[in-house]
Order: structure tokens, then C-alpha cells, then sequence
């Protein structure tokens, strides 16, 4: 497909030149910045643009990546091309897209990006949507040649995909951080923390999260956690973090058994 | 070394056999249920017994890893032997154990530990402590054996550890859980959410969490986190939760700026 990428950012980034590895050709890359986009598009082997309302029509297809509050409004400036339109928010429904285009899709990648981070695309989970059969099939196709695990996930399924990924990445990212801190405060180096990460994350990969539930809290070790809040002292908004999650563990440790 | 191995849980299979396979002997392995004794010894071709007053005193060092309460009440039984004792626990400072024995020691593994999941031991940070520094040495030089990360941290240091590990590895395996909570609610699997979990993770390894951090709150995009308390309305503790980590997050992000 010839394929126009509206956006240069770390999403746009990263499934441009997945689409390209794919053998898929990127005819444009739009950003508001003309610097970021001649980056983008000089490594897609693309043309560069800053102008919305001067866009070629020799194209198949528009990814839109962008802001989650300009998904619409950019929608409603390509609709006039009147070529398919797919974004790639997680958070943005099919709806509001149809005020301006019938030919609307979701194409939406389930990963944390960053641009200086290579990852392999195959293993991003693809959630796709359109407004009829062909579209989502077309989408679908599309996303086969740069994946292997396309999903058809609804509006209302993507919002709750998001927000589990909210829980799961970026509330996740920032206890690591917590815990950088913590160590640097003590003299220590994260390094001493990055096996427990790792670990952590990899036991999950064949198991559920409750299942192998360890620490304090899942133990109910009171003494363990009273000289933890005690470490705390100094940080009481860190306390209230750790009171509350503690809290949820012995709960839902709790229901899991008592629905034994 | 000849080891006498007190306990028989996750932490007591990994350490043994990390031991064992690196040429030591494990002499015996007790556990008050002895059945678990018994499997434990003889996966590492060691004795079983669940006679704490009838050990063998032909052994060089007694590794403690029993339950964080139990470890100076063991300990206080084991001293007569005369021999080195060392224990496992994150939580239990070195002082308490001179009550009872002047040949004290701490040999604390940073990880978390499946009976049911083989991990490399070489990687799992090994925290020594000793009352000497011939001690210290002593379980320096074993702890080489079975590691490439030997780090000397006080009892102080070694607290904050724990508390940081809580935070990067309990809380985060529960956030995991809530993420697979909500995707189920909603008829998804968490395999969608798996490579999500292990990019985040895997992203930290070269990099500070706080650089990385994505997702609504850092953006402070309102509209998202708006819709994904929306969304939680029927689980008014998860919002609790969202809303006071993404307040973190944007908090940590605006001081982080500050200080530039």
C-alpha cells in the first residue's frame, strides 16, 4: 500500500518503518514541525511536509498519530482527500471519526514506544477496528505483514486495553522509579534493583500476576510492613502508596481464597 | 562448604542448589513439615530432618530461610552449635542476632523466587553483611561462587532495599494483576497485555524509569484520565488507586522539570 503517516512521533515512528520493512511504501510524513518530519521521512524513504491542506492524493491510506486531542480535528482537515483513515490512539473511539469520513479504521499498536529503543513489531499486539468489513479486513491484512498478533477489539474493549495498560506500564514504570529513588537516597544503585524488574516481569509471561503474588502484604507479615511505613516517614505521600496497594493485596489475596 | 540449609521454601530451593551446583554440600535441609524437608534434601543430595535440637555439628554454616518472625527465634536455637549462621531475610537487621552468637551473618538474595521457575542465579544480587570482617569475607567468597553481583550492605541499607523491592516488584505484580482483572471483565486475554509488560521492563534495563515515563498522567492529558476514571466507576478502590499514582506521576514529572 502507499501509506501517509501523519505524525512523527515514537507510534509513528516505530510502525512507519515496521510498514516499510514490510514492503509497504510511505509516500508522506506530515508533522507540524518540518524538522521531525524530514527525520521521519528520510529514514522511511518518504517526503517531508508541514502543510495538512497540501497533501498528495497519490496515497492509499492515512495513519494518524497524533496527540489524542488532535486525532479529530486532523480527521476532519483529510477527510476532503477522501482516501481511508485509520488511527492509532488507544483512547480515541471509531465514532466522533464518522462526523467526517466513512472510510475510518482503528489501527491501533498495544506497546510502549520509544524512538531511540528498537523492538521487534512482530510481537505487538495489533488492535484493529473499522467501519465496515472492508475496512477492517484491509486494516487487518495490513497489519498481518508487520505482526503476529492482530486482535478485532471494539471502541469500548480498546478504552479498557488502554487502561489496563495504564495500570500495567505506566503506573508500573513509576514504582520503578520509586524504587531508583529509594535506593539512591540509601546510597544504593538501581543496578541492585534491575534483576528484581526483570524477574518480576518474566515470571508473568506463563503465569497469572495473583497466582505468584510475593511480599509482605500477600503474607500479611504486619511487623515487615510497620518498619517499612516507619522507612517512609519522611515521604508521607509515599506511605499512602504503599498503605493502599498493600491494602488491595491482602483483599483481593482475601477473595481469591475465600472463592476457593 | 559443608551447609546446613534451616527451611525449605522458595528462597532455601534456589540458595541450595545455587550452592550445591556450584560445589558445595548440602549436608542437611530442615523444615519443621518434614516431608518438605525431604524434598528439598533430596533434589541437593542432602539429609532431611525436622529435629532442630538434632542436627549434625558436622557442618561449617547454617543458611537461615525461614519466615522473616521465626529467623532470631531460630537462630536463638541453633547458637549452641557454635557454628556460622547466616539468614536470608530482607527484613531482619544483623543486631538482633548477637543476642544469641557472635558468628553472625546475612546472606540476602535480591530476587523474587517460584519453587516452579528456574531463574540464573549468577544475575540475583547477593547483599552480605557479617559481625567481622573475617565473616564478611567468608560469605563474600561463597556468595561469588554462586553470583556475579556480591554487594556488602548494612542492615540499614539492606531495609531500604526490601522496601524498594515492594515496590518495584509486589506492587508492580499487582498492578499486572489489575490489568488481566480488567481485560478479563471485559472478555480480553492477557496475552495482549504480555509483550506490553516485558517492554516496560525490559526498557528500564539502560534506562532511569522516571526518563521513560509515558502514558496519560505524564501528558497531563485531563481527557484521558477523565475517561478512564469514568470507566472505573464500578470499582471505586481502582479509582483510588489510578488517581493517586497518576498524581504521583504528574507531580514527579513537574519536579523533575523544575529542577532542569
Amino acid at each position: 500500500m502507499r501509506i501517509t503517516i501523519v505524525g512523527s512521533g515514537n507510534v509513528a515512528t516505530h510502525i512507519s518503518a515496521a510498514l516499510k520493512n514490510a514492503g509497504h511504501r510511505i509516500v508522506q510524513v506530515y508533522s507540524r514541525n518540518l524538522h521531525n518530519a524530514a527525520l521521519l521521512a528520510y529514514h522511511v524513504g518518504a517526503e517531508a511536509t508541514d502543510d495538512l491542506n497540501a497533501l498528495t492524493i497519490n496515497t492509499d491510506l492515512f495513519i494518524i498519530s497524533v496527540k489524542d486531542d488532535a486525532v479529530v480535528p486532523t480527521i476532519a482537515q483529510l477527510a476532503k482527500y477522501g482516501k481511508l483513515i485509520a488511527h492509532t490512539s488507544g483512547a480515541v473511539e471509531l465514532l466522533p471519526m464518522l462526523q467526517f469520513t466513512q472510510q475510518a479504521g482503528v489501527f491501533y499498536p498495544l506497546q510502549t514506544f520509544s524512538k531511540t529503543k528498537e523492538l521487534n513489531f512482530r510481537e505487538v499486539p495489533m488492535c484493529i477496528e473499522g467501519v465496515s468489513e472492508a475496512i477492517t479486513k484491509t486494516l487487518e491484512d495490513l497489519a498481518r505483514d508487520i505482526s503476529n498478533k492482530v486482535y478485532r477489539i471494539s471502541s469500548q474493549q480498546r478504552k479498557v486495553l488502554h487502561l489496563a495498560a495504564v495500570f500495567a506500564c505506566n503506573f508500573t514504570n513509576h514504582l520503578y522509579g520509586v524504587g531508583e529513588g529509594l535506593l539512591k537516597d540509601s546510597g544504593m544503585s538501581f543496578d541492585m534493583l534491575r534483576p528484581l524488574i526483570a524477574e518480576t516481569a518474566d515470571k508473568i509471561k506463563e503465569r497469572s500476576p495473583f497466582k505468584v503474588q510475593t511480599g509482605p502484604a500477600v503474607r500479611n507479615d504486619e511487623t515487615t510492613m510497620a518498619a517499612h511505613l516507619q522507612l517512609l516517614e519522611q515521604q508521607p505521600h509515599l506511605q499512602d502508596v504503599y498503605k493502599m496497594l498493600s491494602q488491595d493485596i491482602i483483599k483481593n489475596h482475601n477473595e481469591v481464597n475465600g472463592d476457593r
